[in-house]
């Protein structure tokens, strides 16, 4: 008799806990208790933008004095869009009858009211904090009473003269579209997957990277302060070893030093950001002598990038974007069958059930500062070369 | 601490009991309980048209003797659509098996059956009566013991020689497209809203109408036999005032005067029919001695019309379309903050709550006619000029 | 008073169990009994394909060696989907981690794991048995304890030499698309309903066959150990008799002669194959010494094919697929009126409603074999000619 047949087979659930991340959803909380980027810093403009994060839908604009603004849609009044408002010096005029409020949310002005609304400050247009920094823009969604400091990221410090400081929203490391249209989870605990590397994008798309990262390394993980890590060894095969670390920091950080490995601590840093529950942004920031790193680091297939592919080709050349979001809209992690090769989102799966248990109880998820002293965050993750290389000769005798 | 922040937001909900139009919704029932145009006399055809009315399914079609048929779409032998049926002399056959049905349901033919059906008297097609009149079609898709008399309009009769009566349904007063892809309410009550007009429609979109109506008016609301009504003054600044006369008429008629401010009772009349809750449709009735006069009325935005427009031209200058849509697919109306220029929305609301308990305890509602004498409706809004305009001299010492 | 109008019209339900057709639906698991045709043998190759058979989603490919396998797409690992996969010798590796499935879904190797993965036969990949025959791959998605023989058909065996064995998947009987998007059973039980041929396939669409058809027929119907058949006599005016026999054999097998009335036992089967709910194709298998026959049969319209009619044309000469189609996504039966006419309609769903109830009770539905004996079955449906036509001269004088 056959075994192990379909029949029968019961699909699975997602973990939902971890995945979803509405207002109110245990881990959209944690998210919430952190900043997070939400645009460009030139995408706030006297023309409203229409933004989701984190399943809530906003309205971003910058005052005609400069000031960047981040409102609920619906107008407390009768609802319009503040979408078609009109940017004033320092407000949003509803197109509707005319209400205006400021970034904060209060409203300047009920123009058909007699005196302006005598009691326009009874109303408030609900309203998030932002910050610019970086070149981007930051909002916190969370409880005000928490409201921690904007951290500041030492690898995006003390600028040399000849750096830049390069921004991104493009989804740089998502291997596709600029919006990922599927759980922002399946991007992020991939960051502590090292082995999909050999795999998903040495053997089946050609070297997407450098030769080495076609090596199956030795890996250790850890957790850290603030998320999870790993250290993965590569034996370059010419006497030297490339210690590569790379990092989750909590609650949606990722540390991917370049995967065409250069040097040293690692020059950028990504934000996994739910746009809602099946789709998310990457916010990536990064620095370096050339404008353009990031836009060269983006992975080809057989010379080509992503876009340019057609179905057949990305079936035969899958990267990471076919394989996570082949895995589902959310994914029926319940089905899953971890080895000993998925200790990294073991891990990360278990640290994040963690701090869903840790914020409902009120506490502070790690990394959130109120301290200055603080809020400078130090990222470990680089490429690391170690030991001297061979001659070429030795190298050679090595490899035969 | 930040106050009034969207953290913690409750979404709120529709009045659904005064939005939603199906069978057996409370306001559905009292739609039901007059005649409603569903379509130009022309659009009923031997080619069987698709109609939805209170989200119901229907068909219409006309025989070949020339009686308009309104008939359920799901044959009721074995379901095939009477979209696809041939139309005769006396009614529609079914593609699949030939049934014929005439105009109120009847069947007159089971060709395959013995006898052409000896039984075909025990079934029915389901139907709604119809009445032509003005140039529409009138459905009645209520209780058959409650179908009133079909009303006429004196605002309609009795035109002169030179006087077209003009039939649409593309959408006037609708500032969009004919289809119109929301909740009807939010266009219905906007007709007592006259404050959004010197906002939405000429600090928004410029002067859309004529010069007087960006003026703030003064405006008071009464309710009135069949509906409610505003009339609007507004101080031309040359010795002359301007009342303006508005109502709405139940169950969902917009009386509104040309916004170009042509002079006296208004010559045209406006039916807002809920296509579902999700969608209208308005047909619009007026007489004039220029046949293009409906057309000549649509709003422009800088001297372009709607249609002309891109995404960016329509975030710049809204419309009533934008902003009503906008309020969502059926607006959270319980997140509404009325105010005192919001007094003609209410009274609208008001009305219609008591209009739903009327008919659910069987009453009759206002304008719902039985007998002949009552069958003809006076129509009071309109613009009315008063007093003398100043000499150009006057007006422009007045000006300054 | 009007009667029999549309309002308070309630709109009935489908017979979901006898048209739902996911894991563990009555008539699902009736489906489930059998072998069922997924694909053409040639659609297994080194490119796995997306297949969705009753209701699930399932990945075809053949390994280089030549084997067909039909795996359950999501990756018992992480969830990457085998539609990624690259397929080797043995067995399809997926994309993201390497896994290696045969095609009975076990692991061959798990690259990043020591030794190639120590407890790789822990873990299974959910499969389907397949068979190929006749041109088509077979799948057995059923209980794997009562797993059956795949059936033979003595019509479409013994082909003489210049015959040809013809195989369609482009939705033959039809009348419509290659994949049909609604419910299987309004096709399938159509097969037990010679009444529409006349009306549908004559009055409506002209002659779509031949004029024969157009005669309405005097119809018997018996069940059979396989099913439901119907005996159509049609007196063709010239001393002839024309007796057609049409057939349905559980659980989805329509045997219906060529409508252009070849004589003879038929040439030809179906078996209408439901993709999900709201969608099905249909396998036909035929034997012809003209390789097109299958594609010169299918119907048109005014000489014209289906898919070159634009909508107005549809209308206006409907055939199968815009009669069944419009019946609804699932037709609601229980708004059906069966009469005399529909009495093959009838028996078909009595008879269901008898296999939903002895598979649920463990037993075996006719035609399902277990011995090498049964296998073979006898196909009756055909055209036959009985009588002597008359001489054309006594023809004509008949015919007066």
């Amino acid at each position: 008799m056959d075994t192990g047949t379909a029949y029968g087979l019961r699909l699975g659930a997602p973990l939902n806990d971890l995945a979803q991340v509405g207002p109110g959803t245990p881990y959209g909380e944690v998210l919430r208790s952190y900043w997070q980027p939400v645009a460009k810093v030139e995408d706030a403009t006297t023309r409203p933008l229409r933004l989701r994060v984190l399943g809530e839908d906003l309205i971003l604009f910058r005052t005609r004095k400069g000031k960047a603004g981040l409102l609920h849609p619906r107008c407390v009044h009768r609802g319009a869009s503040l979408y078609y408002g009109g940017v004033e010096d320092d407000g949003i005029r509803c197109c509707y009858h005319g209400w205006v409020f400021d970034t904060e949310g209060q409203c300047l002005e009920q123009p058909c009211e007699p005196d302006l609304g005598l009691h326009r400050d009874r109303v408030r247009q609900p309203w998030y904090p932002v910050q610019e920094q970086y070149g981007l823009i930051w909002a916190y969604l969370g409880d005000p009473a928490k409201k921690p400091l904007l951290p500041r990221y030492d690898t995006l410090e003390d600028l040399a003269p000849d750096e830049h400081l390069i921004v991104n929203d493009a989804g740089v490391g998502g291997g596709g579209p600029a919006l990922l249209d599927f759980n922002w989870l399946q991007h992020w605990e991939n960051v502590m997957d090292p082995f999909h590397v050999p795999i998903l994008h040495a053997r089946f798309s050609g070297f997407q990277f450098t030769p080495e990262m076609a090596l199956l390394p030795e890996v250790t993980y850890e957790y850290t302060d603030r998320g999870v890590r790993s250290i993965q060894l590569r034996d370059l095969g010419d006497g030297r070893t490339l210690r590569r670390v790379t990092e989750v920091m909590f609650p949606n950080i990722r540390v991917v030093p370049s995967p065409k490995l250069s040097s040293g601590q690692t020059n950028m840093l990504g934000w996994v950001v739910p746009v809602d529950d099946v789709n998310f942004k990457i916010f990536t920031l990064a620095r370096d002598t050339d404008p353009e790193f990031l836009d060269k680091l983006r992975s080809t297939h057989e010379g080509r990038p992503w876009r340019e592919l057609d179905e057949a080709d990305h079936q035969r050349m899958p990267g990471d974007y076919e394989a996570q979001k082949s895995q589902g809209d959310i994914s029926l992690h319940s089905e899953d069958h971890l080895t000993t090769t998925d200790q990294g989102v073991a891990m990360v799966r278990r640290m994040m059930a963690k701090q869903i248990k840790l914020v409902a109880q009120g506490g502070t998820p790690p990394g959130v500062a109120f301290d200055e002293a603080d809020r400078l965050v130090h990222i470990e993750g680089g490429n690391y070369f170690e030991g001297d290389a061979l001659t070429e000769e030795l190298a050679a005798a090595v490899d035969d």
